[in-house]
């Protein structure tokens, strides 16, 4: 590919440029939302790819068929819908066996019935390596989408759980040694089993949340994303980002699939209601990072010092593993 | 793969057995219905595969993308449902280049204005070989969608149009001679541009279609199908199925990609007034080439001799193209 991931998604953008009244939200956030009869809607659509986001060797099926769904299912959340509906694209190759695909499908309804989603439907193709494409359709009541797009200078950037876990497992499966104790093991958990934060998303809602995103490409480059979509900048303390127990800050910054929120909040008030509700029903932490500035992205390290946020992220489209 | 496609599927649909009263049709029909608000949705996704579906030296990215679109377009219109909403999951290779891709949406977006759908997101992601992976959104009169399953003892076997030209067309284009007369160029632009019958289903639905199915793998085998879900038989009369001009009638019964419109109608009325308005308002003919019977699939030859109808069709998920 001639082009990186982030600016053939915007001349994407352009050929696809105009929309009906009945498309609220289109390309270029989380999901689209829609109208449709006197509701609205909220589409989205993801793939896991051999070799790009898994190893046939690494993972288990019925873990790969959970976190398809979950993956989706993130980013109706992080639009503070409700998920519904769920369907399957899957590319098998001649390799695989039906106890596999039966693992893997056995997973995804797991995933579908942990977040009260029915899988309605699919498709079956061959090709030469897998591909499970998920699309889920999401419910919002109309005009309570959270895009990623509404953050304002002066609200405060905050982002639920802890960050880091999915990238510190991904070193530790990649060397090919077992994890070892309870934080690696919890890591490496994780990263095979995500959780997708709906019920915290609607509590952010709730609350008054500007903008949210779900955090699939690290910290820095969603942030970016939500950034850019605002037409902000952010300040961030990189010594209040809550690290998980087996990753280091970086991994918190910079690494993927962490598929936590981060939202922006308009005062402290609602940041105090929000993280003591999120505590209260899930049991989840909220912290406060920075704050949204006029422009620019900003990392204040402990000493004081600012410096650019690093935003490479992870980019799937570069990053394909070997 | 250690099981054919159809068992493989069976398989899966019992992992997935049990849905919410707000699933409506699930998997196993051309699409998912379901409750959603005051209204019901229905809801389909389709894959085209590198090497399987198409070949990169023997498609233009415009046809492909267009194509993409229409091939899920035409199962939301065999559930008698008017189509709003797409997403596209695309998988890409290294050697794809961003015009590539630009003419692939291009052409995505060709098929959805003419069909009045809004393409309102999707996902990019790298993999060895390109896969378009559409979902589509429509919605249905409440009650209105018409499924598989529905098809009664007497009723008419209907079929849109004529059938077997994108087989035909599939052998010239594989022969690597162009095509020759007028016959074989409007088959291979059959091929290249299917045209799904979203008017025409409604029509058939208006007239009190039983049972519809898109013809997507072959006449015998969708037939199968339509006949299997409906628990009942068919017989149909080989010499009246209409062959399009540069194909046989093998193509006819047996090859795939048609994406016409095989339904069942209650009788010779229905099948009159049918055809009187596919005729008039589409310009598209309808032709009664069978009758529903308690079980068998039969074929009546000229000589008026019954043979079993030849149910193989087209396997995508055998039939891996080299």
């Amino acid at each position: 590919m001639d082009l990186p991931e982030d600016e053939l998604v915007a001349a994407i953008r352009k050929v696809l440029s105009g929309a009906g009244p009945e498309v609220l939200i289109g390309p270029g956030d989380d999901a689209a939302v829609v109208a449709a009869g006197d509701g609205q809607l909220v589409l989205t659509t993801d793939a896991l790819v051999e070799g790009t986001h898994f190893l046939r060797s690494l993972s288990a099926p019925r873990d790969l068929g959970y976190k398809a769904i979950v993956v989706s299912v993130s980013d109706i959340a992080a639009m503070a819908a409700s998920p519904r509906f769920a369907l399957c694209a899957l590319t098998l190759s001649d390799v695989v066996e039906a106890g596999w695909v039966m693992e893997l499908f056995g997973g995804m309804r797991e995933a579908c019935e942990e977040h009260a989603v029915w899988l309605v439907g699919g498709n079956l193709a061959r090709g030469s390596e897998i591909t499970i494409a998920i699309s889920v359709t999401g419910e919002v009541v109309p005009g309570r989408a959270v895009s990623r797009s509404g953050a304002r200078v002066g609200d405060r950037v905050v982002v639920t759980g802890e960050l880091g876990a999915p990238a510190a497992a991904l070193r530790i499966v990649r060397s090919g040694s077992p994890p070892r104790g309870e934080a690696e093991l919890a890591a490496v958990r994780r990263l095979e089993r995500p959780t997708a934060r709906v019920g915290e998303a609607s509590v952010l809602a709730a609350n008054g949340a500007t903008a949210m995103i779900d955090l699939s490409d690290g910290l820095g480059l969603d942030l970016s994303r939500l950034c850019a979509a605002s037409g902000v900048g952010a300040s961030v303390s990189v010594e209040v980002v809550p690290v998980a127990a087996a990753a280091t800050p970086e991994d918190a910054l910079g690494g993927g699939e962490d598929y936590e929120l981060l939202a922006t909040l308009p005062d402290d008030e609602a940041v105090a209601r929000t993280g003591s509700e999120l505590r209260g029903v899930f049991g989840v932490s909220l912290t406060e990072i920075g704050r949204i500035i006029e422009e620019g992205l900003v990392a204040v390290g402990s000493d004081g010092r600012e410096r650019p946020l690093e935003t490479k992220g992870w980019d799937h489209f570069r990053a394909r593993s070997e």
